[in-house]
């Protein structure tokens, strides 16, 4: 089942500044070949439904590796059936009508 | 790795009315072990990160066999290595302080 | 505009424990007539979209009284103009069918 | 209050392609002075409190007005007391780092 996805990690007990632990999860999105895409609200990605959150428990993984006690995770994760749809098309289709 | 969760399904091209297909996930997080707690915004669950997950993309599979072409998903997830700490934790935590 | 809604705050360098934090928004959204519903990751309220959004902003103005430098917070809010819908004929639609 | 936030608008009961409802949002938060940033899962906004929620009510009322009777939005949205921080500054943070 292949998925578009969003991720947006925070950790909570690591401070004020959380960068450092966001940072960790490129590398892993990245290695998974999702083609993750950072933004200022978290990264999108796109793969099949197993390795995409295969890649999110590991990122939860590294960040409490990195110290934090706690991290609570956001994920936006769409599947459709009637046709594929990769993270391009989504923005294409609403460039294409002026938005 | 165990978490608590929130799962908040939404078909697309499904018309108006979408309580039959969140209906269709309630027996497959409670046949995954996984406590569901239904709300008026999504359905809180918890257990072992692996668990969690493969009962979510049955409910998206499932909503996809209902004759939804598309579903949207926000999850929150979250994993803490300093304790375990379950739904019914949080929400004590809370009402303790008088929340 | 009558809006559904779900708040889920997080306070960012604030610690790893939460609760008080949480806990101070209930008696705002109760104070302002949003009938809220906690559960374990948020809490449900309806009313008028701005005054929904009026006591939001309340409960990030609180926080930051409490001593959280950062506050990080998720809303859902649900519109529409076939019928009203309050957040406990949500909860019914879904329990009617089974789910 | 300055905040930074993201929304995604997902209208229910308007078919499975999105695209246009989405696309109506855009001039909105421009023209609000909002800085929007399209990305494939939400649009990225900075700006007052009051403005910021104000046109993420016109959003609602623009895709009502499209004629989806349902729409079911998710935003994060963020605030600190400790400094300013804007979208750019947050992927400027973790690009840093090697994110």
């Amino acid at each position: 089942m292949k998925v578009t996805a969003e991720i947006c990690v925070i950790p909570l007990g690591a401070g004020v500044s959380v960068s450092k632990y966001i940072a960790a999860c490129g590398p892993i999105l990245e290695a998974a070949g999702l083609k993750p895409q950072l933004h200022a609200y978290g990264t999108n990605v796109e793969g099949e439904w197993d390795a995409v959150f295969a890649a999110f428990k590991a990122c939860h993984q590294a960040i409490h590796d990195l110290g934090a006690p706690r991290v609570h995770t956001a994920i936006k994760v769409g599947t459709r059936t009637d046709r594929e749809q990769t993270n391009a098309d989504k923005i294409a289709a609403v460039r294409d009508i002026g938005g």
